[in-house]
C-alpha cells in the first residue's frame, strides 16, 4: 500500500477520521444523512484487456463503474477501498499509471481512498467498495415503479459498446483522443442528475445501466412488480454509427453508465429535456404486465430479449 | 447473486435497510457510533489451495479475516459485502458449501450480507468489504503506543501455520476434526477482546497479527513511532510441537488472528491473566529507540528480522 499511500495522501474529509496506514477506517455520514455500500469487480480479460487498455483509463473506469451505483441512488460518493492484486510485472510504470487514472477519477468525483487491500496474483484484479451518502429517506430504490410511470434514460445509449468494438479493431493501446472511444475509455457516472431526481422527488425507480437496456431493464421491472413497453422509435441512439447497427447497440451495448429512471405521469412536465447538457428521453412506459415489450418501428410490439453482457448468462441463473 | 440471495435471506439488521437486489446497500450505525470499513483478499493459491482446503472453510475463514480488523480497532462488525469471482465448474457443489460456512461465519460473528458482486474468472478470487462500528472516539487505532508500555498478545502464536504445514504434509481435503487444523481452517477474531479493552480504556494501541508477529510489531512500532524489546522466554508458543520450532512459529507464523496490543504500565494490575478463556501474554515493552528487538532465551538482545508473509516482499516496498 505504500505507493497507494503516497500518491493519495492523507484523507481531507473531515468525515474520514483515520483513513491509510491502520487496520480499518472510520467513517460518518453528515447528520441526517445514511451511508450507501456497494462493492464492483473490475478484472482482466472480463472488463479490460492489458493490451488495449491504458492502465490510466483502467483506473478511471474502475471508480466510475462502482461509483454509478451510487449515483443510481440519488447519494453522493464520500470515499472508496481498493483491492488490487497484480503482477510482480506491472508494480513499476504501470501500476504509477493506473493509480494516476484513479486519482484523476477520485478528485473528479469527490470521492477519496479510505483504505485497501494490494496482493499478487498473475492477472490484474481490481475490487473497488464506494461509500455514499445519501438524505435518509431519500435514497430511490429500484423498487417503486408503478403502472402508467414514464421509462426515462439519460444521454444517448450505445457508444460505449460502439467504441468497445472500434478498440477490438484496432492493434495496441487506444488512444482517448479518438471520440467513438471516449465513452468507453472514461464514463463518467451521471452523479448531478442522480441527485437531483432524488431531490425533487421525481424519480420512482432508477438504476444505471450497466449491462445494457435489454439486461437491466428486466431488473428494475422485477424488483417493482411490473412489465414495459419501449418504443424504438425514441431510443437515444449514437449518432457515430448507421442506424440499424445503432438501435441494436442502445438495446443492448453495455458500459454505458447511463441512468434509467422512471416518471409518475403527473409529473412529466416537471421534467426538461435535457439537465446540465445532458439528454433526458422518454422511451416508453411502465405496464401492470409483467413482460418487457418493444414496439419496433414498423408498430409491431415483441417481446425484448436480454442481448448485454453477464458473465454467468450460460451456467449461473 | 441468485444463489447468494437464496442462502442469506432478507436483512434482519433494522440499521441496514436495503440490502440485496438494489444497486446498493444503505446503511447506519446506532446513534453515538461510527462506521469502520475495511477490505481483505482471500485468493486461490495465496490464501488458499482449492485441493486443500474444504469450501466450507474457505467461506468461513475469508469472514473471518476481514472481521479481525475490525476486532483490531475494538470495534463490532455489522454487516459485509462479498465479491466473488470464481470458474463455471464451481457454481454447483464447491458454491453451495462456500456459502454455507461463510453463512455460518455470518451468523457466529453477527455480520450480515448486505451485497455484492459476482462474475467468472479462472481461479477462485473473493474480496470481502465488512463495516463495523465502534464508540465515537473510541476506536483503538496501531498509533497510540508510548516508550514503556507493554506488549501483549492474546492467545498462542503460530498454531495457524503449524496447521499449514500439517495441511501441506497430507493428501486431499484437510477435515477440520483435526486439532493440529483447526486454527488454520477454523480461525476466530477476538470481538470480546478487543472491544472489552476499548471500552475500558486500557489498549493504547491495537491490531491483529495477521502476517506474523515479526511482520505486523514493526507496522505498529512505526504508527506510533516507537521500538519495542520482545522477550523469547515469554512468547506464547504452542504446545502442540517442539520447543525451538515453536519459537521459530511464534514469532514468524502469519493468520493467527490473535490481537497485538499495548497498555500503560500504570494500569498492568487491571490487566487480567485471562478473558474469557483467552490467554493474554505479556512479551515485551514498548522502547524509545525506534528498534525492534529479540530478548533471545540466553539474554542478549537480537534484531527481531521480519520473517512473515508478504506477498511483495521480494519485489515491492
Amino acid at each position: 500500500m505504500a505507493q497507494i499511500e503516497r500518491t493519495f495522501g492523507p484523507a481531507k474529509e473531515k468525515t474520514l477520521t483515520v483513513a491509510l496506514g491502520d487496520d480499518a477506517a472510520l467513517w460518518a455520514p453528515a447528520p441526517g444523512r445514511e451511508t450507501i455500500l456497494t462493492c464492483d469487480w473490475f478484472l482482466e480479460d472480463s472488463h479490460f484487456l492489458r493490451d488495449k487498455h491504458s492502465p490510466d483509463a483502467v483506473g478511471w473506469k474502475c471508480l466510475v463503474r462502482a461509483v454509478s451505483d451510487i449515483a443510481a441512488m440519488g447519494g453522493k460518493p464520500r470515499c472508496f477501498l481498493l483491492s488490487l492484486a497484480l503482477p510482480s510485472t506491472l508494480t513499476g510504470k504501470w501500476l504509477t499509471t493506473f493509480l494516476r487514472g484513479l486519482r484523476r477519477a477520485s478528485r473528479k468525483l469527490g470521492c477519496e481512498l479510505a483504505g485497501g487491500d494490494i496482493t499478487r496474483q498473475e492477472k490484474v484484479i481490481i475490487s473497488i467498495t464506494v461509500i455514499g451518502e445519501v438524505r435518509r429517506h431519500g435514497a430511490v430504490l429500484r423498487s417503486g415503479a408503478s403502472p402508467g410511470d414514464l421509462v426515462m434514460v439519460s444521454g444517448t445509449l450505445g457508444e460505449a459498446d460502439l467504441g468497445l468494438r472500434e478498440l477490438r479493431r484496432k492493434r495496441g493501446i487506444a488512444m482517448a483522443t479518438d471520440i467513438v472511444l471516449r465513452k468507453h475509455l472514461y464514463p463518467e457516472p451521471r452523479l448531478a442528475l442522480g441527485q437531483w431526481l432524488a431531490k425533487n422527488r421525481l424519480a420512482t425507480a432508477m438504476m444505471d445501466i450497466s449491462d445494457g437496456l435489454s439486461m437491466d431493464l428486466p431488473r428494475l421491472c422485477a424488483a417493482s412488480r411490473v412489465g414495459a413497453r419501449i418504443h424504438a422509435n425514441s431510443l437515444p441512439v449514437s449518432p457515430l454509427t448507421t442506424a440499424a447497427d445503432a438501435q441494436e447497440l442502445a438495446l443492448h451495448g453495455g458500459d454505458d453508465y447511463e441512468l434509467l429512471f422512471t416518471v409518475a405521469r403527473r409529473n412529466a412536465r416537471r421534467l426538461p429535456r435535457s439537465f446540465e447538457g445532458l439528454r433526458l428521453s422518454h422511451i416508453g412506459e411502465i405496464t401492470r404486465e409483467r413482460k418487457i415489450l418493444l414496439r419496433t418501428k414498423g408498430g409491431k410490439a415483441v417481446p425484448l430479449r436480454p442481448g448485454g453482457w453477464d458473465p454467468f448468462r450460460r451456467s449461473d441463473g
